[in-house]
């Protein structure tokens, strides 16, 4: 299929793991099915932290194996070290992406180490994942790239320095990423211009926050600096835990609503991503769910 | 005060008379005091039509010679036709806001006329201010020009010989209005791109919706395209009466928080516009409130 966007669907991952219920096995995968059934060709199905910090995916081993039985999808999972590596490799993961922050303080909050050090970590995953049978790729997601709830401002020199290294590491794909929600379209034009000429295209996606109610718009920016991948959550699932009631990621059904009437194929249906909503709603509720295009047809 | 974006608060006038409760005369001088002292340098403060259809605004002129007692702003009010005009110059506002649709079943069904018999109206009203001894400005604003929920697609030419016929009229200000929140960015840009190159920088302002949640994507191709006046709803109050719940005009908080960050200067202060919200959540109570800043700041 012809895809002018790639969107890579994130709710099961960093929806569900600010969620304050922990779905069901079996609906998670009911709900990754239709995820793919709407036709999202890449979703984030978990990810290999400690359980116990994490208890929402302490399952994810079992999710990739179910997701695994879809035909047709990437089935990527968040890895934070080696150790999340080796076990999203014995699950069969297609995909490994890996959080680095570009944030100091929130790195050594994090990880305990500084940015740079972290680029270590990521060597070691590349080279474990290209020494495994089905070589999932990976993706590098630079965090707090756009700003830091912890740190404040995070410097554009720093999340270069960070994206050379990270290449120079081997990283062929990058994802920068506005956790906090932070981020203005101007600054992401900047950045992902400024990133490019860099890195070149192996920054091709950005994972954006709509916090302040701009996901949208700096997914607008992005695309007119050549940025053709995009994260986003069904329902804008994933709200910050420091604002409660606030928006969460992009949400997955508007950002296809808006590129698709622009003209931008993304090969996702969006009756197809309102049955993915009403298994999502009934496997979690209690939960608040963001995003237009369900109020719009339900009026219509 | 130099400033890069206007921003006009329509929220008094576009936001109240889809309100599911009618605000009393002294809550609202109250609010538009606030919003002033936000620093918003003009506010459409009510609408000349009939009290039995929009009972909401049915104390304009009082409103209106309210907010003439405060200094700085300009008091606009929005006017059907010749008898609104008239009604809004003996109030003495400064601006008149003209709506004419360009959706002829949009047009046919509200007034009852074609689009292009429409423009005698706007020539008339022109003249009643130029007649008048404070001479108010007129702004015509071109509604559904993006879209409109009877006829659907809105054809872009339609809207460029509406502007053209408005400004062979006597019309110096044009404005977009996307009155049920159907635009794209591809969309704004081009037909602000098209619509300029017809009638040149008359076509100055856009008025955005926020339906499906693109109202900040929108305006970022606006200013992109060379708009930098904006109207917005603090609390993007005036959902559509066709879809419960949704969200209405582009929150004036979400607006200028993203202008300002952009670099861009609106001249109006975020914590003037937060206690302004508070009046209007205290005089409007169980009205849904949207926007973004308001959560964020809340968390801080």
């Amino acid at each position: 299929m012809e895809r002018d966007i790639l969107i890579c669907e994130v709710g099961p991952r960093d929806g569900l793991q600010n969620a304050s219920t922990i779905m069901a096995t079996a609906d998670k995968h009911r709900w990754i099915a239709a995820l793919a059934a709407a036709g999202l060709p890449e979703i984030e199905v978990g990810s290999f932290v400690r359980p116990d910090l994490v208890p929402q995916l302490a399952d994810t081993a079992e999710v990739v194996a179910q997701a695994l039985t879809i035909p047709g999808i990437v089935v990527a999972t968040l890895v934070p070290n080696a150790k999340g590596a080796e076990r999203a490799i014995a699950a069969g993961a297609h995909k490994l992406t890996v959080p680095v922050s570009a944030s100091r303080a929130h790195s050594l909050a994090n990880v305990r180490m500084e940015p740079l050090e972290a680029v270590e970590q990521v060597r070691r995953i590349i080279a474990l994942a290209r020494a495994a049978p089905r070589r999932p790729s990976v993706e590098v997601g630079i965090s707090t790239a756009f700003g830091c709830s912890m740190q404040g401002a995070v410097p554009e020199d720093d999340v270069i320095r960070l994206a050379e290294a990270l290449v120079a590491a081997g990283a062929e794909d990058l994802c920068l990423s506005d956790t906090v929600g932070m981020a203005n379209p101007r600054q992401v034009k900047r950045l992902v211009e400024r990133t490019r000429a860099a890195v070149g295209d192996r920054l091709g996606a950005l994972h954006l926050h709509d916090t302040r109610g701009r996901a949208l718009a700096n997914a607008l920016a992005g695309v007119e600096a050549g940025i053709r991948a995009f994260d986003g959550a069904l329902a804008g699932l994933g709200g910050c835990p420091f604002a409660p009631g606030a928006s969460g990621n992009a949400a997955t059904e508007d950002l296809v609503w808006m590129f698709e009437e622009m003209g931008l194929r993304t090969g996702v249906d969006l009756d197809g991503l309102l049955r993915a909503r009403a298994i999502l709603a009934e496997a979690l509720p209690g939960e608040p769910l963001h995003g237009h295009l369900h109020q719009v047809r339900r009026a219509a």
